[in-house]
Parts: structure tokens; sequence; C-alpha cells
């Protein structure tokens, strides 16, 4: 392999340590690092927590740890070293100190505090410096902190279950269950590396859903997400089940929500699911509030056209009018699948 | 790899070549036939087409034209050699005149005239016979042949193209296009190995379809399938394109439509690709008359109640009564989603 592939290679490492720190790093993004001496992986790290230390600081730790003098060595990066004191010194700062020779990053930063800061100190301090190695898959692995500090938006995720023929509830709202065990438990394993799970007061009224996180293994339990319900009516009853159970906070959503979705992102809120009803997806996707939806299609038909649906409220005249998505991951759980989809914004990414 | 291992590698062989017949054999099954010596495959043969030698004939050739002396040999089939006189010689006789030591067979022959006399006929001439192994394999290979040699009723598929939210249409009933290209050539693709193409009145009114196979590779096109529309109403226009286009012939179903299709298994037909519509499909589906389901899946959202469904007219008061169907398989096409599912009839294979 020449040194290109050499450096490709090491980088899909790095993005799959960074990817390690899902769910536990929030609300700084996922970033993973490796040691590279004369071709081959050293020494390796990643963040793997929000407030311990950051990826390139575990990888030259990991290097002392096994004797390897990182001098003149190349590292990979999947984001660039940041230049900021935040609750850690800065990242380049560390590997000019460490006289690391040459410095290859998945992309640039897009946090205003960093933003190619981090870059320029690594030049000025004569490391070469080379960007764009797998950028694409390093936007991937932190779209949502992307949007984050780029929109200030929280990354929106919208998941159902239907049937094959995009039914939620049959005509008399009866949907337990759709999707089988191994989607449901899906379900909560998301639940278990959100910051909020949200519903409408609709849902909330006729599922009174609990929205906590119960995957049958609780270690996928990383964070604890808060619960969100969008109710500018005051619907939501004084004994809804999540108001009771001692569960995370419950935050009732009154206002313009863009503006309640700025507020939550500055408040360090980067992942959002969103589970229902149609009537709040629907408002959502025209309000251009949504990026990614996880579908689960369960092996049934309804065949009634009363029968609810997944999403409604949108204007379509023709097919051409259609809300375009773009099909990231078919998953195969049992004899369901899991459709997992990006919603063409402008401006999304 | 002891024997059991060699015979099931062998059978998947056999399987494999068998499937090289479809489209071409109908309404012939589909098999295919390996030779072993010692363990190793020496000689191969398939069912090419219908009319011409069958697999086990094929093989023999095979091993003949290699020089191989298959006396005492062991033969791997996908289906009981047939015992009778059809258009060509029985197979079972073949084999015991060819010194054939040992015959594997997948599964046994449901076609009334063999039904185990194959078989019988081996080993009444001291060869020793094995049935069963690949056997699931082997029946799903040929579910059409064996539905209707079973039930005397064609394997019926209905495909569509639906939205992410099960829309074929929307409300203005504008249809063109939903899926991508390659889903769409995929389409001609089934339409080239079809004995039949159905479409309702409706749709052959709305969209005034020829059901022609037009794929861009032509080599897809194996036989010539017959139109066929369901019209007890007798709204077919005179001036319908598939009327005057001088394409294959088109028959007009105007009675019990069960009749109709037994009719149609007892002139050859064995697979019906339905096209729609939702009337059409949804009547198929509850008289138990459906056998697969392909449906393209494609990644828009129309979002709109009133947007065309692609089956209606079924009864689904809880989710317990939605049809049950079982996924097969799940292929990416570009941004498409085609999902093979079986419909779970009793008595259905």
């Amino acid at each position: 392999m020449n040194d290109a592939e050499l450096v490709s290679k090491a980088m899909e490492r790095a993005l799959a340590l960074a990817e390690r720190g899902r769910g536990r790093v929030e609300p700084n993004p996922m970033v993973g690092a490796v040691l590279l001496r004369d071709g081959d992986i050293v020494a390796e790290g990643y963040h793997e927590k929000c407030g311990e230390a950051h990826a390139e600081v575990n990888a030259l730790a990991d290097a002392k740890a096994k004797g390897i003098d990182p001098r003149g060595l190349t590292m990979c990066v999947t984001l660039e070293p940041c230049s900021h004191h935040g609750k850690t010194p800065p990242c380049a700062e560390a590997l000019i100190d460490a006289g690391i020779g040459r410095v290859v990053i998945a992309m640039q930063d897009p946090y205003h505090e960093v933003a190619g800061r981090g870059i320029a100190m690594l030049r000025d301090a004569g490391i070469e410096v080379e960007v764009g190695i797998k950028e694409a898959e390093a936007q991937r692995l932190n779209e949502a902190f992307i949007k984050r500090v780029t929109n200030g938006l929280p990354w929106v995720i919208v998941k159902w279950a239907q049937t094959l023929d995009g039914k939620t509830a049959t005509a008399t709202g009866h949907s337990q269950w759709i999707s089988n065990e191994a989607s449901r438990d899906r379900v909560h394993q998301i639940r278990g590396r959100m910051d909020a799970v949200m519903v409408g007061v609709g849902t909330a009224i006729t599922d009174n859903p609990s929205l906590t996180a119960r995957p049958a293994d609780t270690s996928h339990v990383l964070r604890t997400a808060r619960r969100l319900v969008v109710d500018r009516s005051g619907r939501l009853p004084a004994d809804a089940k999540m108001l009771l159970d001692n569960g995370p906070p419950v935050t009732v959503l009154k206002g313009d929500l863009r503006e309640e979705l700025k507020q939550l992102a500055g408040e360090g809120v980067t992942n959002i699911l969103v589970e229902g009803g149609a009537t709040l997806v629907g408002a959502m996707l025209q309000a251009n509030l949504v990026d990614q939806l996880l579908v689960f299609t369960a092996p049934k038909l309804v065949g009634d056209a009363a029968a609810l649906p997944a999403v409604q409220g949108l204007v379509c005249e023709t097919m051409d009018d259609a809300l375009e998505l773009s099909l990231i991951d078919v998953e195969r759980l049992g004899d369901d699948v899991l459709l997992d989809y990006r919603v063409n914004l402008p401006n999304n990414m």
C-alpha cells in the first residue's frame, strides 16, 4: 500500500474508534485518533466521555504506555484538533508538545471556537497537515454535532413503526404491536443515547407513554433522555404516566417549536427522537425541522383507507411535490425492515 | 468434509444450476443435477428449456463428453427424477441405464404423474436413494410449479411501487414516477419471465399501460407474457393501447376470478404478475389468490391522507386482523428498496 492508502485505512480505524463514543460524548463530537509509524498503527485513542480526555490525548497516552516515542510520527484524527481551552487543554498544543511530525485530519471542526484555528496552530509549529481524508464519513459520523454548532438546532430523528402499507394504527386506533420485539428493543436502545424524546400531545393522550429507555440489555442506556411534549392547547392530562413516574424531567413545549428547539440546542441537546404522532411529524417536516427518519416496516398489510398514517398534513399534488429522502441504510430485524433516511433539506448539513 | 457436507454442498450447486432455467423451462419445474466422484463434482447439467432434455440427462451427457464413467457414482438432483414419458423419456430410467450407484434428491416431485414413482423405480433397480437434502431451498425454488400442480392455480405475484408512506399516487392520481429507473427496469425484467401480466380495468383505464416487457437489456425477456384485464363491468375502452399495439394476446376476465385462474393454470400458466390497482389487489388478497408481494419502496413522502394506497378493501379492526406476511428478501436498488414477501395462506405451501 502506498502512503495515501495507508492513511485512508488508518482513518477508517480512527472513525470506528470515534463511533464508540456515541451516546457518551455529547454534546461534544465523537473523535478517534491513531498514531502511525512506517504506515502501521502503533497507538490509538478516542474521546470516550464528555468532560474526559480528547482522542488525540488518549492516543498519545496509549503511545506512552507502550513506550513509543511519538516524535516525527503521523497522527490521523477524525476531526480538527481543538485550539481552545474547554474542559481540557487544547489538543493542537498537546500534539505540538509531543513532537508529532504530521497530522492527517478528516474534517475541519465547524465549532466557532476552533474552525481552522487548530490547523493553523499545527502549521505554525511547522507540522505538516493534510485535511479532507474520509471527510464524507467523518461528516456523517458527526452530523448531529455539525447541525447543532452550525444551525443552532438539535438533530431531529423521527421514528415510527408502520405496516407495509404505511399504517401506524387501524381505523379504531389499535396499534399494539405493529413491529416485532427486536424492533421495539431497538427503539429502547436508541432512546438510550438521545438527549430528548418528543411526542405530540395527541400521542401522549392516546398512548400514555413513559418514553423511557428500557432495552433488554440495559448497557445500551448511555444517557438519560428528557421528555418533551408538544402541547399548545394545554391538553396533557395531569395524570399522564410520564408526569407521575418519577422518570426523567418532562418539558411541555407550548410556543414556536423552532425557537424552543434552538433553546434546547443551547442547553446542549444534540439529538432528539420524535415518536409521533402524524400531525406533529407532518408539521415538523413542513417546517424543515427533521433531519433523519427511522422507519420500522412490519410484514403486515392493513389495506384499509381509514387506518392511520405515520405522517399527515403535507401538500402533494403531483409526485414531484413529494418530500425527497435519501436512503442511508437498510437493516433486517427478523421480518421487520429498518429504513434509515436523511431528509434533503437546504442548509441541512 | 464428510459425506453429508459434500452432498449438501453439491446440492447447493445443483440448485444454482436449476435457477438458470427460470423463465425458460415453465410450465416445467427448474431442475439441476451434479455427478459426484469421491465427493468432487465431475459433471453437471440443468433443465435449460421446456421441451428439451432434463437435468439428469444433461449431467450424464456432460459426463460422457468429459470421458467420465458414471457407473457407481452419486448423482445429486434438486427434484425427484421423472418416471413418466412426457416430452422426453423418464430420467429414472436413464439413471438406471447409466449404472448410477446412488441418487440424492432434494424433494419429491409433487406432480401427480411422478409423486414418488421415480424414487420407487430407482430403489427397485437397487440404487441407493436419499431424499430431503436442501428440501426447503428446493421448495422455494419451485414454489410456483408446486402451487400449480398441487392446487391447480397459478403462482400470483402482486407488484407495486409506493412511497415510504405507502402511497401509489397523489390524491390527484399522479404517479409518474414513484420508483427510480433501476426499479422500473427490474419490473420489465420480471415481466420478461412471466406467463401473464394482469391489471384491473381501473388501472387499464387510468394508466393505459401496454404491460409488455421492455427492459434495457432485452436478454432478460425470456418468454412473452399474455395480458389479462379483470373487467366485469365491460369498461375496457376499445382504443386501449394494449388492444391496438399488436403485442401479446389480451384476455378480458369477466367471471369468477378463481375459476378463471384455474383455467389459466390448466393452459400452462405458472406465473402471473398483478400490477394493480388497489381494489383488484385487495379483492385477490381477500380471496387468498395471492402468493407473493414485490414492493418497491421509494425514498419519498406524500404525507396526504387523500393520496392513493396500494391495497384497499381489507377489513382490519385491530392489528391482529392485519394480513401477516413473511419477508423473504430485501434488496437495495439505489435509494429504492425492493421487499419480497410471501403471503401466509393456509395450504399455501
